[in-house]
């Protein structure tokens, strides 16, 4: 069927180049904020503690400064991300968070271990178990639902699917299991016990299931999640205006959408470049710092401007956009563009796109 | 600067292919429905009535429809849109409904025109003016604020910025107007008078501009604008549950996202794998006929069983999932591939993402 784009991204270099220069949209990524977030949460879980999630980014050059931190455990949501990091060199411990049951992508991740590639698939049904096993899947995880309704078994069948998964010749690891409904709290107190209720569950699995891994987590409970062996945490590297809200975290706002204003309304309103094709809309309207975002149609922004929210701008200006949600938005891009201060220092392919 | 990624999209042949074929998550076309959305425009609205705009699909192959039907001149939002057009063939009459300052992609534009293309450009300042002569563009059409809160100058303003651009030697084809305000009105009885508020000030620049194009509209304006020459539809081709939901409109859903079960919980909910990457969010969460759609995150889609929700779904069962929003959808994927029943007939490269 049809071939996936070709990669990579041709880049060329950014000597000289300035941020005013770039054309946008465009996201850039500030270097030192991005530093100071790897370095804080290398800090807080070194090496294996952490098993950053590359979703949120989907740049192997990006993973390549967390494995340069020590952590050199990935996850990954697709086959595809898998793939990148094996080619990239940094497949040394994968584990594909979510099911698939289709054979082809199975086998295309079993595959990778002959490319030197460790890969653990989550798993959390007979179907899935049978899928990976037939697809000659060696390791997996026991997927378990610790109250977001999403993937996962039911906490009491952890032991069933693994003595299942042994049987079919499996190594279970351990189990996974996401406390996604603390991401919504944003007060730490309220969050913490919102945590330890998931991590029960998970903890209650893991003593059926066996195995040295708990992976759990995200960037918002990362410091308070004492169940899991490993956080897969991702938003943590660029941050968005969502989890910045979360003022117990130490991670800050490194991504921003790069636009040009093209037009000013006397009425008091002004129109950026960027728009729905550029950022991830479902956590709401993006920021822009002293300016009030109006309305985001598929390639503008409009903004007001006057009274609280600053003076008129001039056609031809840039506003730094400040995206709501990460993921959906990097996954709109071909690139990420690394800033130091006002000079372009990098160009990092966004190569573990699409499916 | 970086490259884009290299076109094109490779494809392979699909004969014989079956839509339970097809590796989830993608999009899918149903050919006949998109026929039908189609035909019945270019009866309605016959060849150069309609302006097709392209950003609504992305993709030359839908476009070449389009052209074969008789709508030789195209709408476009990205400089990048232009020049797919202008390389397929189809740039007769190319109008960008953008306002665009960056001289490098101004200059991109009007380099077309040495490749056969007409091109005009929106321009809704001084500023845009001057960038438009100084690339040397040619032709412009002068955009008016009708309403909506985005791009175009005060219908006022209209008459002095086309005496600026044919001093500076542009060519003023005459004026745009977007009547979006409209596109939020389901009862056509309430809808018409705000077509007819719009358009009221756009025929007033147009008398100041002069010159023969009148360009307007949108798929649920399309039977009620009789101010505009020509109407700048996109949604129509594919559609979507937004506009759907108009039921004035003789339009189909022709696009699904078509999605594989991965997890079912005995609670009553099951996951497919769609998500935030695979849809444009903005317009909320899509639609699974039969089901209620729970959470949509970046891979997944929760949606209910039991019920009014229908039997359980199992593992691997495919499930069609309706978006809310074309133009975000479409620009997320590699490709369309066109299905007549249950039998894949096509694969369209949507070859004019990015900018």
């Amino acid at each position: 069927l049809c071939a996936p784009w070709s990669q990579p991204v041709r880049i060329r270099q950014t000597a000289g180049v300035r941020v005013h220069d770039l054309r946008t949209p465009c996201l850039i990524v500030d270097a030192a904020t991005l530093d100071h977030n790897l370095t804080a949460m290398a800090a807080a879980l070194p090496g294996r503690r952490l098993r950053p999630h590359v979703k949120a980014h989907k740049c192997t050059a990006l993973a390549r400064r967390q494995a340069a931190l020590g952590h050199r455990g990935f996850t990954c949501a697709t086959v595809r991300e898998m793939e990148g990091l094996a080619a990239a060199g940094l497949g040394d411990d994968l584990l594909l968070a979510n099911e698939v049951v289709d054979p082809e992508r199975l086998a295309t991740a079993a595959a990778l271990e002959a490319r030197g590639a460790r890969v653990t698939v989550a798993v959390d049904s007979d179907a899935t178990i049978e899928a990976a096993a037939a697809a000659g899947i060696r390791e997996v995880l026991i997927d378990v639902d610790v109250g977001l309704p999403r993937c996962g078994c039911a906490p009491g069948e952890a032991g069933r699917l693994a003595d299942r998964a042994r049987k079919l010749g499996l190594e279970v690891r351990g189990v996974m299991g996401y406390e996604g409904l603390a991401t919504i709290v944003p007060d730490p107190d309220e969050r913490r016990p919102v945590v330890e209720e998931a991590m029960s569950r998970l903890a209650a699995a893991h003593e059926a299931v066996g195995g040295d891994v708990v992976s759990a987590g995200s960037t918002v409970t990362y410091a308070m999640n004492d169940t899991a062996t490993e956080v897969q945490a991702g938003s943590y590297a660029l941050m968005d205006t969502t989890f910045a809200a979360f003022e117990d975290l130490p991670f800050r706002l490194a991504l921003s959408l790069w636009t040009t204003v093209i037009s000013v309304n006397p009425k008091g309103y002004a129109v950026c470049d960027g728009g729905l094709k550029s950022l991830g809309m479902d956590h709401g309207n993006p920021t822009i710092e002293g300016r009030r975002v109006l309305v985001v149609s598929d390639e503008h922004i409009t903004f007001s401007w006057g009274g609280d929210h600053g003076p008129a701008p001039a056609v031809g200006d840039r506003v730094r956009v400040l995206p709501a949600h990460v993921d959906p938005t990097v996954a709109y891009h071909e690139r990420l563009w690394v800033v130091d201060g006002e000079e372009v220092v990098d160009c990092w392919p966004v190569d573990l796109r699409g499916w």
